[in-house]
């Protein structure tokens, strides 16, 4: 039997097990540098094609918060302005014209480009792919995140990508958790409610 | 300034940097104790609502392969019959059937019910969530994975969810890589190409 090398409990414990989304931050900093080494471990992360249809907005200025403020549900105000920084994690319509260049294996962007409905379900599946690995990038580099789809989508378009071409996909807050924003876990889904093995 | 805790380098690799999209499979069984540990890891990843609307199917006997194999892409047909299990990572189009218990906060059943667009975007942004927690889980429990959408969607959910009410998303294969499976790595989009601080 081949032995598999699974990271260090601790490891696991503060990707998966002891990790929570956070409705609470500190007031700490988050620097560019740091945003740039999130960045530099996500985007290893596979997708599609190598199409990497995600791109990000790391709302952190007053200004810049002020802008995301009215599209946010009202429950979600607080928590957003507390984090250090918000990422809008959005998608391009057009990330095919990168293909050329990203899938140097064969030309697959005439593919995209006459399917929009291929091209929307690739952008939507694998932003998202790309948005947990941002949260997990996120944590492993000590970040705690607070995912939310609680906004008006249309407003923060409008606000941040008026030539239509990106949309965005959802929200996550990052920064360093304050342990009074933590609410009680939820429960899990059992294996046996969830999967099956053939 | 906080000093952020990090994930040793060795765990960063794993996850992320060293970590390939792997087309060609050694012959190694992965046992139930380890779909199980798998699980028992993803699990905990955010979900919207903690709604949790994924499904996994984990194919891994040679006729459950035979089943989904007329849905393969063709060039994807050797690699996922080698693959020591192929997980076929769907949605549960009513998810919210779980919300009262998992999500014990206040009732939110109807508001998803009542709306089936909401519904299929939250199932579908949360199973991609989902599925990539399972990618990065698989990787830190040691086990390499080969995610893919090259299939005919129609035929997955015709033999494997007859009754229509789970919906493939996207498939990974899992195993230990034969590292001559292995591509060239493709490029990455710089920071400047997809990311904005504000």
């Amino acid at each position: 039997m081949t032995q598999l090398h699974s990271l260090p409990e601790a490891s696991l414990n503060q990707l998966f097990r002891v990790a929570r989304t956070v409705n609470g931050f500190q007031s700490v900093p988050v620097s560019d540098e740091t945003l740039h080494a999130l960045y530099d471990l996500l985007k290893w992360g596979p997708t599609a094609f190598n199409a990497q249809p995600a791109r990000y907005v790391f709302v952190r200025s007053a200004e810049a918060k002020e802008k995301l403020r009215p599209a946010l549900s009202s429950g979600n105000v607080a928590q957003t302005l507390a984090a250090s920084v918000t990422v809008i994690v959005a998608q391009d319509t057009r990330f095919f014209e990168h293909l050329p260049v990203q899938f140097p294996a064969y030309n697959a962007k005439p593919l995209f480009e006459a399917n929009a409905a291929l091209s929307l379900a690739t952008a939507a599946r694998n932003s998202s792919l790309q948005g947990a690995y941002l949260i997990l990038a996120a944590r492993a580099l000590g970040l705690d995140a607070g995912p939310q789809s609680g906004f008006d989508p249309e407003q923060i378009n409008k606000a941040f990508f008026p030539d239509g071409r990106y949309q965005v996909n959802f929200l996550v807050n990052l920064g360093v958790a304050d342990p009074a924003g933590i609410r009680p876990r939820g429960p899990r889904l059992g294996f046996e409610e969830v999967a099956q093995i053939l």
